[in-house]
């Protein structure tokens, strides 16, 4: 499942064509799912105008053939509630929710926070495990206790913590029915053979979903030999598309750029980000070219 | 300055008459300004439509007593720049910008981010640096830059670091009319008296107006008798009351419950946080007591 | 290879008999080497004298029968190249060195160190990544330039950063020859399944060795129902034995506790570390039983 | 009070022309004690055996001029302890202790070492707060127990934290005879003036300790208009000198290449550090002819 960018031509505005180039080239590549207006989709870089135009334009476009999800992770409840009605009514099919990311709030407040919102959400919720940039996980003994919410479905954790994920495996297998999701492509295959994992949420399959949906269904079938090789490719993807930049923006802006290259919606981004110039682009364009990316499902 | 506490009712609900309670209160005290929406007054938890009205209600009551500034931080450029031209229009004299706060900006990149947003706003500009809670800090470099922007007037320092202080007081003496205001109250008497800092924008001005304002104007004409006894009394409110609690929210629930023990406004809190509890209440009344604040200015 | 905990009666006095004894125990159990006077052996904790004494004794008493790799991770570089000497002298294999852990170095800092420190060694080095007690990881760039020095034969990653882990793995694929060892139990199936590691240095070899040996040679035979098997006992014993005490310290207290109930040697630790107390004891006693280890190999 | 530099020929060969030259030129500038193998000092990067010599020498060469006071933060106990026996036979007259620096210790274990460490080093005890580098401050809540502690003299704070320094003077105003050193020379003139504060252990006092002495003797006689002049100087000299290098190492490599150029030693540093080369030294050259510092005491 692609955390879809956010195709746009200016701030605030959407590359409409773009998207709906985008959203074809995944549904086309097999995914299971999108799940607009995550971090890689630069939710929090968008104004909430942009973010209800999204979500309707996303649903009515996918028009049932896939789940969309959407993040409504915000630092102020009502917001959240708010779109997560929004995405209700465009007839989305799960919200996805990370801990509030200005105040550093301490586990005993996350879990009331959990408490209170996840009843007024009106869809099911996927938490979102993402210390990086909340600045607060999800201890284990939170999700444990969020394991009671009868509207919490799934968790997505993109840590980058394996021994965390080895560990929130071992607490759903005793409670089946949650997902778990995993975030970090390099860690899709160990996590779907070891982990127990039912998916991933990586930001490559925006640009090579059939790439990611096979791994993830080799690994789902034991195919180790076919594994080793996709996951192989999805390493050195990350290890250079990834690598252009110099600072944290670097793979958003790796994603977008190799998508406007293989012309499928803008790289225009969102402030904080601008999108990479000319030098960066043309070291992204080589690296789709060695990773047979260049025009590729 | 008191940055301003945002009494509530109810999660999305002013205390309307807490508001101007306080509001009169802090000006009765003699504070220099209103700074709202900043982090003592929960405006990450606020959602939009509040924090338009709190603006409003602000600059209204104030009617041109005091200068109005208003936190804009965000994480979307559309929603800063939307909130600023509201409080431009509300009548407030200035806004308050930090660094966008989820994605971790890069010192160019949050130097290409001033240049775009600041000549939108249409009012003054007060950088704030607040790297604990922003992840992202306004490197001494980036502030030497933006000395550039006509429309940036000043810095609020809330990162405690004593040593970064001093060095923003030297860059601002090369460049006169900047202003430099200090966040965490213990540090208000040595960024006057040393720092060459104009104000401090200190959460205890809610509770206590007449004391920061006192220090500052002892600070002020170097009357260092006095200095040493007004510091030496915030000092002591801050190792107590705003040591109740145990988390990061210890500091606005403590000066939140204070203002409600005396009676100013509700202690309401907007999620991820919750009022204390009688027993923690119990043990800021007492510490009010101690330090002669039960019904003090 | 267990990372060998070091038993002590007092804190500047080796456990003879309980080092003889553990030896021999995870000796029984098939280890490939033992690695002493790493993190789980407390080597910070202990002086120098004792650190040669230990080198001595465990070199005499495995005497061939597997290599000894020795840990001289130092902030002075002339005190890791005389342990590194005598470790030579003493009959070990290899040394084991991380980046020198007070001051906080840089990456060309790091590989300059690495350039004159490592031709001075006398043995062969493993690189020893712990960036969250060194507070300095081996960058993959820095690695990269080290694979020059022939002196280098591999690299233990206790980062638990599994993305990391995969990007050596496809830096080594280029270079083969490198030995890549991970530190974390519970990524030792993932590493040998899809980093190309080579093995393991696992805190609960020390407890259990077989149950670490035969995880590693399914994993390398590729046989994955028995991969999933062991591999949950892992995630099983860290999730519960190393969670009984509350700070940092808790690995090596739960391992040496263990050790002590299961009669190996004693559970005495070098401050700061103290051993757990009887409340904690019975914790790990009771997981133990649950585990089936009370009297495992 | 300067914490000494340790001027050296090689990684473990003492300048020791140098040394002599170091000590006349503090004690001509009137500094009230030597502090010896601290940060500055690069007490982590230097063996045992020139640790020793060192503190031999110094105590040697100061003979009773000012008190010595020697650093014996270590991970390992018994070094420490073996350390504080040497420079009591040495005759200094007292030690300064951190918190254990590779494993992260919880405060009730710190609070546990104190206890046991204390009372065995046979000279009175300094604390050393240095959380940067250490990765554990001293907690208040500890302070306050290790007040009760007979041996403990005081404490030298370098975390940089004002608010936390203005705690430290708060809880020493109750408990009288503890002294008061702060490390950021920045922040010197503020821990006198606002802290009780009873000294500063900083660096540029290396280099020009008469400029420390003067600051610290007109913040005790409460002369404000010489204190702000004689702090301007040193927020310049941190601002200009302590910037040349892009690493943490800047700070030690600015103060050794500045004593360089001005002839009292040599500017050699132990790995993993390493002098400047010429261009940073052209430009220390130039911030101390712009201090007038080029041959100042």
């Amino acid at each position: 499942m692609p955390p879809l960018v956010t195709p746009l031509r200016e701030r605030d505005r959407l590359d409409v064509a773009g998207l709906e180039h985008l959203i074809e080239h995944v549904l086309a590549g097999g995914v299971a799912g999108l799940f607009v207006l995550g971090t890689t989709g630069e939710a929090a870089s968008l104004g909430y105008r942009l973010r209800y135009e999204l979500v309707e334009r996303v649903c009515k476009q996918v028009a049932g053939r896939a789940p969309v999800l959407v993040g409504i992770t915000d630092t102020a409840f009502v917001e959240s509630v708010r779109l997560a009605h929004h995405a209700a009514g465009a007839g989305a099919q799960a919200v996805v929710l990370s801990s509030p990311y200005y105040h550093t709030v301490a586990q005993p407040e996350l879990w009331e926070y959990l408490r209170h919102i996840v009843p007024e959400l009106g869809l099911p919720v996927f938490l979102y495990n993402m210390p990086s940039l909340t600045k607060v996980p999800f201890a284990l003994d939170t999700l444990r206790r969020a394991l009671d919410l009868p509207e919490v479905v799934g968790i997505k954790d993109s840590s980058g913590d394996m021994g965390y994920l080895h560990q929130v495996g071992r607490l759903l297998r005793e409670r089946p029915g949650w997902a778990l999701l995993v975030g970090p492509e390099e860690l899709l295959a160990d996590a779907v053979l070891l982990a127990g994992a039912h998916g991933g949420v990586n930001g490559g399959a925006n640009l090579a979903p059939r790439l990611y949906v096979e791994l993830y269904e080799a690994a789902v079938r034991r195919d180790l030999a076919r594994v080793a090789e996709l996951h192989a490719r999805v390493v050195r993807l990350v290890g250079t598309l990834y690598a252009v930049g110099q600072h944290g923006s670097a793979v958003i802006k790796g994603i977008k750029c190799a998508l406007s290259i293989r012309g499928i919606c803008d790289d225009f981004m969102a402030e904080p980000f601008h999108r990479f110039r000319e030098p960066e682009r043309e070291q992204v364009r080589r690296h789709l070219a060695d990773l047979g990316l260049l025009d590729a499902r």
